[in-house]
Parts: C-alpha cells; sequence; structure tokens
C-alpha cells in the first residue's frame, strides 16, 4: 500500500518545496517596498518549505516507473496540494480570508479560473496581488505540462489523440521529457516577457505590466483593480486579446515554431478551428454592437474582440460589463463559456477539437448514410483517429454536462438562486471566472455565496482543469479494486 | 428527381386523409352540442381531405422499397405535413390564430409538447379543445410508430440498438408489420381508454377524462383548464402520475406483454433505470419539501411524484408552479427537463438509453485503466452493444447542445430575455412544454413571443421529436451529393 503511495507523497512534496520558493518572490517585494505582509508571506514560506521538506525527506524514492492508477493519483493529488499551499499565505495576511475563501482563491488561480472573493483590490498590499498573479503563472505553466506529458497517456476524453513520440513514459523517455519541460519554461517566459514589455510600452506601470502578464498568458483573468481591465486603453486591451489568444493555443506549436522556425510547423488544424470560431464570433458581436448598440465601429470592434477572446481562452477579464449589451450579448457570453481554447494550452472549457471531432464524427455518419456499405476514416491533422478516441472525447461532454448539473442543483440546495447557480457551476467546471447575474457577473465577485458552494466550486474547478474524468476515476469501484 | 418524390407525396396524402378523417370527430362532436365552431371544422376536414385526395391521385404509387435517403425525408416532411394540417381548424375558427401561433400551436400538439399560446381554455369551444387532445394523442401514436418502425434503420443517436428482426425493412416484412400496427393502435388505445375510465370514475367529467387521457398517455400535456391539472384532486393526479409513466415507457413492451402475459416479458434495462430515476427524483424533491418547505407529507410526495413524473415524460401537465418552491426546485425541474423518458414510448428528451450507454461506456473506459489490455464488451439488455452505436448514441447529447445553444442566440436575438430563450429553447428541443420565468414558465404560456421565436420554436420541437439527426441531415451537403 505504502509502495503506491510513496512516489506520490514525494512529489507533493517536491511541489511543496517549488511553492515555497515560488513564496520567496511576493516575500521578497515586500521586504523592497515596506509592504506590510512581509512577515505572513515570510511564515508561509517557512511552513510550506518546512512540510514540504518533512514529504521528501520521509518518502524519498527514486521510483519513477509510475502506473497509471498512480498517475491518475499523483495528478489528483498535486493539484490539492499547490491549491492548498497556495491558499496558506491568504489565511496569514493582516485581514486573514477564512479557510473556505482562501482555498478558493487558490484554486480559482492555481486553476487559472480568476473567479474572485476579493474586492477593492487596488487597495490591497501589492504583494498580495503579485501573489495572484504568481498562482495564475505557475498553475497555468502546470496545466501545459500536464497536458503533454501526462494526460495523452490516461484514457480520458479523448486526449490521447495528442500522444506523440514526444510523449512516451518510459525511463528511457527521461533525457526528452527534461528537455521538453526545458524549452517549456523557456517558451512560456519569453511570451510572458514579451506580453509584459507589450502592456509597459502601451502605458500600464511596470507592477501592473508584469501582473497582467502573468496573468494574461496563462488565462487566468486575476486583475489588480475591481474593474478588471475596463480602465485601460484601446491599445492595451488589444494586446491582451493577441496575448489571451496564443494563450489559448497549444505550447508544443510555439515550441516547434521556435526550433525549426518555418511558419509550416504552425499549420494545425486545432488552431485553425479556433481562429476560424473566434473570427465568427467577433464579427457576429461587432455587426449586434454596431447595428443594434449603435455604439461606433472601432469601439465596438474593440470591445467585441477583447470580451470573447477573454471568455473564449477562459481567461475571464472584462473591459466592460458586457451583460449590459442586452440578452443577445448575455446569451452568447454564456454560450461561449463553454467553448474553450485548444488542448495543450493553459485554457479550459470543452476544448475546440472535441467540437472538431464530433463534427468530423457527425460528417462521417452522413457519409455512412448515403453509401451504408462505404468504409470512411476519420483523419485529424492528417491523422486517422481511432473510434474510441471518439467516443472518449464525446463521451466527456456527456460527463460534462452531468457535473455541471448536478453542481448546479448542490448549489441551488445552498438556497442560491438558479442563474447564479448555473453559471456559477457552468464558469468554474470551464475555468472562465465570471458568471452571469448580479452576484457573480462580469461586475460582482464570488464573496457573497455561502461557505458550503465555495467549497463546492474550488472542488468543481479542480474538476475542470484536471479534464473532470482524471478525477472522477478515483471515485469509481473499479480504480481501487484493481 | 420525381421517382425520389412520389412515395414521398402519396405518403403526405395518405397522412392528410387521415388528419381529415381525425378532423370528423370534432366536426361531428360540435355538430351533436351545437358548438359554434362546427362550420370552421366541416370546412378545414373538406380542405385536407381534397389535398390528401389529389397528392394520393397525383402521385400514386405501389413502390415502397424506399431508400435510407427517401426514409429521411419522408419522415421530416409527414412530420410537417402533420403540423400543417393540424394548424388549418385553428386558423379557420371564429376567433383565428395568426398563422404563426396556429403553426405552433399545432406543431406542439401533433410533437407532444405541450406547450400553448392559448389562455382562457376552459372558455374556448370545445371541440376546439378537444382537437388539441387529437392532435397530443395522434401524435403519441405516430412517434411510437416511427421508433419501431423507421428510426432503428436510420444512423441516428444509436437508435439502431433497437434494430429487432420485428423492424427489418423490406417487401417480405410487410405483414409483420401490418401485424405489429395492428397490437400498437390496439394497445394505445386500450391503454387510453384505460386511462379515461380511472379519470371519469375518480371524478373528472366524461368530457374532461377523454382529453386529459388522450394527452396523458401521449405525454402531451394539453389540459381543458389554464390551471392545468391544478384544480383536480389527489386521486386524479396519482391516475396521471401512474399513466404518464406508462406513457413514458417503451410501447413494444406492454405489446410482448399482452401477447406473452408473462411479467418476465416486462423486465428491460430501459425501463428499470427510468422506474429508478424517477424513484431518486421523487424521493429527493418530496424531502426537501417536506424538510425545507415544511408541506405535509402526503401532499408533497403527491406533488412531487406528479410534477416530476411529468416533466421526466416531457408532458408538462402542472399541479401547481412548481417554480414557487424555491431554487433548488426551480434547479431540479430544469435539469429533469432534458432527462426524457424511455426510447419507443411517446417522451422525448434525450431518453435514458443514452444516459445509460454513457455510463457504461465511462464504466468500460475505468476498467481499461486498471487493465490497459483488456478487452472488454458494454452489454445492454444482454447483449453486446457495437462501439459505433455508442459513439452515435453519445454524438446525439453534443448535437443536442448545439442546437440548444444556437437557438437560446436566436431567441436571444429577437430581445427573449436570457432565461425564456434558454429554458424556451430547451422545453421545445425536449417536447416538454413549459420553462421558467415569468412568461413561459408552469403558470404562463407562449403567447406572448415574438412571432419568429414561435417559428423557430416549431422547428425545434419537430426537430426534438425526431431526434435531431433525422432532420439535420437534411441539410448537409453530403446527403444531397450522392
Amino acid at each position: 500500500m505504502l509502495k503506491l503511495y510513496r512516489p506520490i507523497f514525494y512529489v507533493c512534496g517536491v511541489l511543496a518545496l517549488v511553492m515555497a520558493g515560488l513564496m520567496l518572490i511576493p516575500t521578497l517585494y515586500a521586504w523592497l517596498t515596506d509592504d506590510p505582509e512581509l512577515k505572513p508571506f515570510l511564515l508561509s514560506t517557512e511552513l510550506t518549505a518546512l512540510g514540504g521538506l518533512l514529504l521528501v525527506l520521509l518518502f524519498r524514492s527514486s521510483n519513477f516507473a509510475l502506473s497509471s492508477r498512480q498517475l491518475y493519483l499523483l495528478t489528483s493529488c498535486s493539484w490539492l496540494l499547490l491549491s492548498f499551499a497556495g491558499s496558506v499565505p491568504l489565511m496569514l495576511i493582516h485581514h486573514p480570508l477564512p479557510l473556505a475563501d482562501a482555498v478558493f482563491e487558490a484554486v480559482s488561480g492555481i486553476t487559472t479560473t480568476g473567479s474572485t472573493v476579493l474586492s477593492g483590490l487596488s487597495s490591497l498590499p501589492e504583494s498580495i496581488l503579485l501573489w495572484r498573479s504568481l498562482l495564475q503563472w505557475v498553475g497555468g505553466l502546470g496545466v501545459i505540462g500536464m497536458a503533454v506529458s501526462i494526460l495523452p497517456f490516461l484514457r480520458v476524453g479523448g486526449m490521447r489523440l495528442f500522444q506523440t513520440e514526444s510523449s512516451d513514459w518510459s525511463e528511457k523517455s527521461l533525457p526528452r521529457f527534461h528537455a521538453l519541460a526545458r524549452s517549456l519554461l523557456a517558451t512560456y517566459l519569453l511570451i510572458t516577457l514579451l506580453c509584459a514589455s507589450s502592456y509597459w510600452l502601451a502605458g500600464m506601470t511596470l507592477f501592473d505590466a508584469i501582473n497582467h502578464a502573468m496573468t494574461t498568458v496563462s488565462t487566468g483573468g486575476y486583475a489588480t483593480d475591481d474593474s478588471s481591465m475596463g480602465r485601460f486603453s484601446a491599445d492595451i486591451l488589444w494586446i491582451a486579446t493577441l496575448f489571451m489568444l496564443l494563450g489559448g493555443m497549444p505550447f508544443t506549436l510555439f515550441i516547434r515554431f521556435l526550433l525549426q522556425r518555418s511558419a509550416k510547423s504552425l499549420s494545425d488544424d486545432q488552431v485553425k478551428g479556433f481562429i476560424a470560431i473566434v473570427f465568427c464570433l467577433v464579427a457576429l458581436l461587432s455587426a449586434y454592437l454596431i447595428q443594434v448598440k449603435e455604439i461606433a465601429p472601432f469601439e465596438a470592434v474593440t470591445h467585441a474582440a477583447f470580451n470573447i477572446a477573454s471568455v473564449i481562452t477562459t481567461t475571464g477579464y472584462a473591459s466592460t460589463d458586457y451583460t449590459l449589451w442586452g440578452q443577445f450579448s448575455i446569451a452568447l457570453f454564456f454560450i461561449v463559456t463553454f467553448i474553450g481554447g485548444c488542448s495543450g494550452s493553459t485554457s479550459g472549457g470543452m476544448k475546440i477539437f472535441r467540437f472538431q471531432l464530433s463534427f468530423l464524427f457527425l460528417r462521417d455518419q452522413f457519409r455512412q448514410l448515403v453509401h451504408p456499405r462505404g468504409v470512411f476514416s476519420i483523419r485529424y491533422n492528417g491523422k486517422v483517429v481511432q473510434e474510441d478516441i471518439i467516443s472518449s472525447a464525446v463521451a466527456f461532454s456527456f460527463m460534462f454536462f452531468v457535473v455541471l448539473a448536478i453542481t448546479t442543483l448542490m448549489l441551488a440546495a445552498l438556497g442560491v438562486d438558479f442563474v447564479t447557480s448555473f453559471t456559477g457551476a457552468a464558469t468554474a467546471l470551464t475555468n472562465v471566472g465570471p458568471g452571469l447575474g448580479e452576484i457573480i457577473g462580469p461586475a460582482g465577485n464570488f464573496a457573497p455565496l455561502p461557505g458550503a458552494a465555495k467549497w463546492i466550486l474550488s472542488f468543481v474547478m479542480i474538476l475542470g482543469r484536471l479534464e473532470l474524468l482524471t478525477v472522477i476515476v478515483l471515485f469509481s469501484s473499479v480504480f481501487w479494486r484493481g
């Protein structure tokens, strides 16, 4: 039994040490800027480092040939650990958050959801804002790493579609993994730096530029002011739109592009579909804003592009309260909440490739109807897709709606109104951020919800981040019987 | 080209004659009761009969070996014809309905949805009420016939699961088809008569008993009073609950039971799942009503059972405005809207077997994770289920949510508020009847919606009734290219 858990505890210990290292950044910042939260951050660093060290020493292990059961357990445990470690500073600051709030805020950060229980952000100590941004940044990195290295091996929601030579999980491929991890980190850092310097050049303060760069590239959406991105110029909104969309694309493509330096390496069915959908949605919303709401064309296109990009990439920034744009806009943003970006990116949602596979499957069914004896194959990115990958991808959508229904019901049972329950469940599951309605809409925040609702939503954010089945399998009897 | 359409027009002509025959019933009733609508019904009968006769004579055909393309076309055209024929009397009565309203009401009838644009039902001439009930009754019969004879051949939403020897579509099986059709009609009539006499014995007037029996067994939900079933005793509510649940079960089972007279013939995975789900939902809602709303136990169970049965079988009666029972109740009824009854019944929705197949598929995936090299098969009703039937069933759910999203967006673009747009789209697609919110909730009706919204919803009701893909395939280029 211990043999099963040993490597898992060990990796959790290592991750706790990483989180402690990350806490040194706001600690240092607090020290340099005479920030009142120096002590709480120092204490958090120490506690987290101590906990991590304990785990590492107790469960030291050199065995990395993990079984797939261990991989599932490891994945869920890692994200739980990151969430709890992330909440430690929020409980030790001068106006400490209650446990449920601290965990909610940390989970929302690390899963790059971006829902918040905090208000009056601009008057908070900067070290706290920095910590929130760092949580999202590292969460984004974690999710890409997971999508590249672990998920393609798990029979989860059709992710095996992305199983390539570079994701071969055995001892001998460890060096290649290290190389991949290095390129990933370098690319992620590079894009973040590009984003930060663009923001800075366009007029943000250095602090805002760095914070927003971290929460843009990770498609997280935490801002440093209650108005989200509402106070910035059109230039900044366009920069954000660009980098959010980059954050919604598969990072392995960027790595390939940087290594091969040929535009051909950017060609990818998922990216094409993503860009096409974004383009259609922005055109549709812009037309509506110009025609029906009589907003000036440039302003309309700017806000349409920014807010559509924000919701489809599951970032969750807002440049204005788009729910005031009328019923069509409310319905549109609600629907876009579900779509999500590309697999292998930092974005959440149902993901473009699942829609593409479903449509390819339907087209295949239509063909079979006209030629009942014909044998067709479904091709994606030039390769034939196995039938079970399609069923698996489509079964994901089914599970998605089941979880959505159960979550809505649980929130409503706590007395939360129907629209808040339903859109809150949706925004948590897709890791978007804002919901609809007065409480959790783009102009509101999650603080007024009951504590139990925050726990439920925290769990659902992690479910969504781990593509559902990775976590749900742990609750099946089959998993533990084997 | 004409060869393709000839048998389709011919069948449409026959169906128009059937509808004209059906119109004789309210005509006769109007004549016997000195009802003011005698002339309109007489005129409708004549017009419909004339149209039908014209089609039959022009396109006489003895060729019944239809290709599957013809079957798809025939299915959609038949339901369009039934809908338009059904709307004729509603446009000729003394206070004629506008075209959009008449078509909406007829489609809602023939698809057994039960949404209505009429109010002040109890003051309407009885012949009109009788016509609405007849539309639902014949619509229910049509849907069972279609599910037994046509859908199992079409590659639609996993319906091939129900392909049995008795649904073999070729010339030589015509006699068996006739026998099946006869038993079907006899069983349907028998259950309706049982329901009507139970209602009558429990205190309904004969007119109410017959009308409600027709709209109960067909899980349609048209009532003869604006209060739906709200004015009736608990006895009547329990009778309605029983017959609605029967209406939600596969009719072929009843036929088998009547032929074989053994309880064993009633054993069916789908029925078991259906009963289990209904039981859980009623227990959950009753507990909530007793504990939270402090309603007396018997009253709570009665109303819980009645309204859950009404929504899950997609009947759409209400015994009270259940949206006043609080947020949990609103969320619960909204979710139950999607579930639906068994395939082969008169109910709509996503259907129990699709949920069962999806869960079996997920369990299979979980098994494969623990035993990656194991080969498992999914069994349903004791038979192995082919992989492509599962993908097809699950792809249906995906298409379902895509259609739901597009419909919501279109309604919202007409200025309809978000909750009405979303739940209106859902209730039309699932053929349930009432939505949520002040306009289309269980206490409201669809009259205030703009005309365009009524056309959209009419189309969506037919889509839902024909399991989506049967209609959608007609809009694919593949279908017409072949």
